[in-house]
């Protein structure tokens, strides 16, 4: 094994060539693993990178995509986690293994793969180990690979940060990746979910997956039906997917102490809302940038116990990254994953 | 003792009459407490509950502000907690003893003194031995007046919620009554503090008071200078008391991972800032609302076992209180107290 | 209603009598609620109490017991948490609402119903509506009955304090009514259930229950059973329910950073263990005294929205609260309930 | 610089010769940095490691001792914390960064400096820049070798485990190093400190540290003592540090819900306490390992802004290290430390 194909782009902008390349590969030296991809799971972060960089130190050629699942096929002699045919997931953060965030005010943490590191769309990669976690034994390589982005970003912000409890009220805004995650984390800890969307169809497909209440977006105040729905109690919990530009409802629905997760990808944007809920419901807006490998790791023993199955809106073979990529604008419900 | 003297209005608003009036005191029966009051301090609240109601169902004549110490004369037959001669200070929210705040998303937490409930501007006041803690032994009255509203929030803030400890580089903006006190309770407990105000005078009697820098918001961009002094690594806490209306430069001061306590009284006012640090540095953004019983108890054991003295920028006599609301205006540096 | 039959004894110790009596009822007033009785929870320690009185001030005649399960009546003109229809259940320690315990060092917490307070086994009472909280709208009276001690056990040793999430491995030891609560409260957070007993047969339906795997207290070295399970990983929570006298085997059996609570009612023993496997593991081992009203509130909701069903060993008639008694030394599995 | 001085035993055990040898330094390639070590902090742990080996699979020539303060004189090309000139400390588990504990159940941590990995007392080191935490700025040497373990147990008991505020009451046992650093460190903070010893003379040097109370373990009742002094209050945190064998004395001090840390280093010790004790308060008992790089990090800060100046009983050179050794069975006050 000496080279390896590669989806790679040679400036970010319009003027982008984006093209299958290919790369030779490093030595199986010390603590590195080859590892041999199975699926790569996109985000709407990879379109964004792409296209203007989002400010990163990029290296061209560059290999976007942040998230994989694959096989290890061979260990350096330092190794110690794995072994060949272990199935393992990329880690977002990869410098990031537990407790406190890295980088400092002036310096916010940006070192993630696909990013600062090169991307995972390559068929076979030589890394650390420590850039690996074991992969859940009871879903595919295409669930596995929507793990370490949008599954954990779900997870860190209502359990490792969260603190989610059975009988919480959960509300989740949207049916994107991360929201489908929330839902399903949420059900599986016992919450009650109550998810927004102004499409009927998602809203739908929501329910079927568990959720408690659909709260459509078209029909007139939907924090009102919130109150409505728990006695004026509001949510414990509220998953802020930010799209937009403001914190205004989830403020009001946010119950008395509660917790706010902000999640997005953006650029410019601000969020905004009214001082007097945050002031007088005390509750607590906390940012989500993903998590560290200790609560991913945290989320694949949860995968396997309690048989939560991701949510795969659309599945495409490596040749069809450009479709793929077009697929995220759709608003997908769920993930869209590249099967190798 | 039947009857009380205090300060009262007959209605909200710039037609209101505010005079001095008398009352007559309900019994010492059950598990109320006879207190004489010494001492009270103001905050700018009181202000606008006189000026505007704030949206509370007052109730009239009514009397204004929350915050007092004073000493126990009689209790009735049920009373555990107090007996005769002790000093005490009343709570801003009588009704919240611990843990979870009260309210719903539908209705926040509204019922405090000096609103929904009477205020403490009377000689006397006969009410529940459960409205108070005891007075530290350590300071005065006017003193022990200051922390059930601005002692108790900052220590909310920075203790109760914030965890604080030896070593952490806390930003406090501003000098008023809260703000010095985080900058005192913060010194307290071992943290390395940054001060900003807009004048050279109060700086320099914030560095006098053992604040570690001071920040001048006219000298250019000052998070840059807290950036410099911290190596890069930003605030671990934020006192962001609003007066204004945007988060961004504390969300440019904090440290991955710090807090952002968000503290003030506002109608209308919108918080707002930056998505991309609230993401990126995932610190937490906290509303405070004051806080609850146990822990203004627990600020007082602190004010006795560390010598902690409220600052206090003018004592006003009872009859004075027209003047003292004036002096609110002039941005005190530290608080304004009436004696009785 | 004037009167209320009632069980009562008119000392403790061999000599008591044990019969029903009569007793006047309270008039309704300020925010005292009147509740007839539907449903009474054993637990161990009401024969403790009844036997030894546990050091305990009691008054006689003295009536036994510390849950219940009934519907409010009537409501005094001050209340505003029930009303005549609803369904409530008792708490375990009245004035123990939320946050910190109450008592102190030198007098630790001892106010409870059935023991300071007196207990539950009446058809009617008047009492404050602070000692209730509402009961779940999913279970019948009997099965709500056993959540104010057993339950409130259980949820504030995994949840409330211990913070337990989906993939968490759980050592349960025993299956009596707080170990049986453990067992559906983890597994209805997505854990994995380990359960120790002696019995075979017990051991099979705590499997049907949901435990993931049975450790047979006669087979071997359980402790190492539980590491070849989990990989050597151990177990993250450990409730402890102390019958004998050590920690060892859940020190030994305790993650790295994991949790032990130590659960049990006792008099004169001991709890020990090794000392290495406390320093080198750092877990904390917490002593668990039932938990808070805030708490107990949490858990109705929890039981509403999972459809979590308390097990119940026996159901018995009010008059046959002597065979009640007796049944609790059977090692029931689950409670042992009085149906009024 | 190719070679180093230091001290070496061939063996563990009563037959073991300990002398000055000679060792070839490693290169300084990739993320290594060459250190020049200045000081060497000693514990008692240290002649145990040399007298049992404690179990742990030693390499010999073994260099003991754990903790170190020196100069970087080199850095490899991949180094990005330190450059040569920076003072810097040891880590005690190096591999341990920040959150949870490495180990699992049936192999709790055991890979520290001066056991698993080889010691400190060498002249040069050539390690991963991992391993190395920033000296604070304000110590000397001497003083700066002391936190990596008795500093940092200290800290990571009351300030990262335990999160202790200004008025909290502190309970410590002894005034050995640990517990010269817990006094500090709670003072540091504005608690209030208890402090116990056998011996007058150095209760009176702990008060002249700052202890507010010592409590004689020769006169009395000294639990009763403390409960004297806090109105029946108790402690919210106790330092337990074993040398004994039994909790009892803890969990009667112990507040309601207060902290008990286990600290210590003993093979077959058995820690052992009322039950009632622990169910009744429900406090937290909690071994402590020493602790991980950040919070080390965190006390090197702490030391900085407040001036914390760790208590050398005793300074000893290179030469005199079995001198030294012997020192440490007297009951220091404090640390010993070898100078280079």
């Amino acid at each position: 094994m000496q080279t390896t194909r590669q989806w790679q782009i040679d400036m970010v902008g319009p003027e982008r060539k984006l093209a299958i390349g290919e790369r030779r590969l490093e030595p199986v030296s010390s603590n590195r693993i080859l590892v041999r991809t199975e699926a790569v799971s996109l985000n709407f972060r990879d379109r964004l990178v792409m296209e203007t960089g989002m400010g990163l130190p990029l290296q061209f050629p560059f290999v976007p995509a942040s998230d994989m699942a694959g096989v290890v096929e061979a260990v350096g002699p330092d190794v110690t986690r794995f072994k060949p045919g272990d199935r393992v997931i990329s880690t977002f953060s990869p410098d990031w293994i537990d407790g406190r965030g890295l980088g400092d005010a002036r310096t916010p943490p940006y070192k993630t793969r696909g990013g600062f590191y090169p991307g995972v769309l390559s068929q076979y990669t030589v890394l650390s180990e420590e850039w690996y976690s074991h992969a859940p034994a009871t879903v595919d390589a295409a669930e596995a690979s929507t793990l370490p982005c949008a599954g954990l970003t779900a997870w860190f912000a209502l359990i490792e940060r969260g603190g989610l409890k059975a009988g919480d009220k959960v509300l989740i805004q949207g049916t994107g990746g991360v929201a489908l995650f929330g839902l399903q984390i949420a059900k599986a800890h016992g919450a009650e979910v109550f998810i927004t969307s102004g499409s009927a169809e998602k809203l739908e497909r929501a329910v079927a997956l568990g959720a408690d209440h659909a709260l459509s977006r078209n029909d007139g105040d939907w924090v009102e039906r919130l109150y409505s729905l728990t006695d004026g109690y509001g949510a414990d919990h509220v998953l802020e997917i930010v799209g937009g530009a403001h914190l205004g409802q989830a403020l009001k629905a946010v119950a008395v102490n509660g917790r706010i997760s902000v999640i997005g990808v953006l650029e410019g944007f601000e969020v905004s809302g009214p001082a007097a809920q945050l002031l007088l419901k005390a509750p607590v807006v906390q940012g989500i940038s993903v998590g560290h490998r200790r609560a991913l790791e945290g989320l694949v023993r949860a995968v396997d116990q309690t048989g939560l199955k991701p949510v795969i809106d659309k599945r495409c073979a490596f040749e069809e990254f450009p479709a793929a990529l077009e697929h995220l604008y759709r608003g997908p419900f769920g993930k869209v994953v590249i099967e190798f």
